[in-house]
């Protein structure tokens, strides 16, 4: 017999599960217990098109989840998508209580405790919501904002460089910051980076086993912002390992400062169905798109290191003077083989 | 009752109480157990020329030392300098045994453990001695070196920037930081900063309470590297608040780099009995002395702010290429307010 706190934890660890590989859906976890309180069934939402996590649990738990508490991490859905309505099933399996972390912000799907409760069932929100919220912070905000999550990501020294006087930059960081970037690609849906460090790095931008350098079965769309369509013809992220959109500024249209629209870039990549974008370089675009206050949240790999010269993780955000500085707050800092790594929310993004 | 291990625990801890004031000293704590284990006896060394940790400790203890341990960080001295050697006052005071972290590394004061050993005490040496080794960096480091030992101070936001792209920096760190600066600047016998930061910012460089502005009764020396006296006669610097050097290339001599030779600096600081010196900037005379090797720890106070542009953290160390950066590691990961406060050590002067 578990709590239903102690439930929720549970569940939004079984959420996470999905990240990665179920937008535009949100990840969900979910279990059921039985009248007397035991773990009857449990799931969660692995890919989109797939089923539900209640539906999973429910198909685990049978007639032993009649009477009992459905404990989940997202107010369930309402509507027939690609799978009939949640809160429907949960009615026809006897549920008595349903236990919710977060309610549902999307307008087409909202409205299951409504339903719930207009069929006789108890209903609680808010258990564990700030953790679970966190847990889904790429979905919620993206339903919120109508775009991408972004997650500006990078690797520098403790003077802020990430290459250095000859343009040297591998490694900035650790075997395992760069094993770690390659989980975080994991669980996104795109990366994206600018011409100038395809030009400079030729990276791959897939998510790969770096042990043998496997690739994983599902890779995130890559994404190069190109204005002028300088992607070289051999360049990497061409290569057939992946999906790839080159945008230029003739089919994205330009911004005020004459380069490719990003704005118009995460509508298109919301319209494709993503919700979760990871920015990886170079210090141009990260300035572009904080300048035009389109990043959610920082993760810096910091590397115990000095060099007094090179490339600066960071240019041209339109930042004159201190008073103007984008402020953040760190939610995390770690340890990761040699390297700090910190994640940070941006603060005026936060309170869009 | 306590173990000779959780009395050395205390002893490190009743040591770091003397840092700031007793250089040219090493900070020391002491612990007497009575033969029955119970403590009869503290002490620390709080000051140059006063009493020595162990002596403190004796007089507390009188006759109830006899035939009990001595739990103390350092290798007690064997020599008489202001005050006579300890290893001679334990063995009068008739202790059966002395526990010692770390052997002392002075040749003139060592010895006292051999002394100890000959008039037939037990004498056991290592206990806890990474942590009381951490207690005493500075000292140890200095004397091992004939160098002050240097820490060198900055803060910066996430990208490394230490001022923005107009010049201004206050504050890039939190009002906590600052606290913890000032704490930090207790801690040191001398502060070091270039010309350029006195004539940009104007600091006064003493160690304050920032509630009321009120001066700490002990003051570090105030050290400006200044190669061709242009350090204004109104400068906060030249204030009555501390003792200043202000420190020409015609005084000094000059190094490789036609500026003021850092390595002479050092060595007059060391003439004056300076073990622990905090540089704090800037950018500049920050990478002069990494070039020289005269930097064993670095702290940053890393603001979660992104500013894009402006003065860098660290300028022209010297290193032109990712292979040569200088590595350090971390020591301690810490958050000050809202900011991250990391210490690594230098590995490069760590292998010296």
């Amino acid at each position: 017999m578990v709590t239903e706190d102690e439930a929720m934890r549970r569940a939004i660890a079984l959420a996470g599960r999905g990240l990665g590989t179920t937008s535009p859906n949100p990840v969900v976890g979910c279990l059921l217990l039985g009248p007397d309180g035991e773990v009857v069934g449990e799931g969660f939402h692995a890919y989109a098109g797939g089923p539900h996590a209640e539906i999973v649990a429910l198909a685990q738990a049978g007639e032993r989840a009649r009477g009992g508490t459905c404990v989940v991490t997202l107010e369930p859905c309402n509507h027939t998508g690609r799978t009939g309505p949640c809160s429907e099933a949960l009615i026809q399996a006897g549920l008595r209580r349903v236990v919710i972390a977060v309610d549902d912000p999307n307008p087409v799907a909202s409205g299951g405790a409504a339903t719930l409760r207009a069929a006789g069932l108890q209903v609680e929100t808010g258990v564990r919501r700030a953790e679970a919220e966190l847990g889904n912070i790429a979905w919620l905000t993206a339903v919120r904002r109508t775009r991408p999550f972004v997650t500006w990501k990078f690797a520098a020294t403790l003077d802020g460089r990430s290459a250095a006087a000859d343009g040297t930059s591998q490694w900035v960081s650790s075997a395992e910051s760069r094993f770690d970037v390659h989980e975080l690609r994991s669980t996104v849906d795109a990366i994206v980076a600018g011409v100038g460090t395809v030009i400079a790095d030729d990276p791959q931008l897939t998510v790969r086993d770096l042990r043998d350098g496997s690739l994983a079965i599902k890779q995130p769309l890559r994404v190069v912002v190109d204005s002028h369509g300088r992607t070289p013809e051999n360049a990497r992220v061409r290569d057939a390992a992946a999906p790839t959109w080159i945008v230029t500024a003739a089919e994205a249209g330009t911004g005020p400062d004459g380069r490719v629209d990003l704005t118009a870039v995460l509508a298109g990549l919301y319209a494709r169905g993503i919700r979760n974008v990871l920015l990886e370089g170079g210090p141009t675009l990260a300035g572009a798109f904080l300048a035009a206050g389109l990043v959610d949240r920082v993760i810096g790999y910091v590397a115990p290191k000095l060099l007094g010269a090179g490339r600066p993780a960071l240019v041209d955000a339109g930042i004159g003077t201190i008073a103007d500085a984008l402020e953040l707050d760190f939610t995390d800092i770690a340890q990761i083989g040699g390297d700090l790594r910190f994640t940070a929310t941006l603060r005026s993004a936060k309170e869009n």
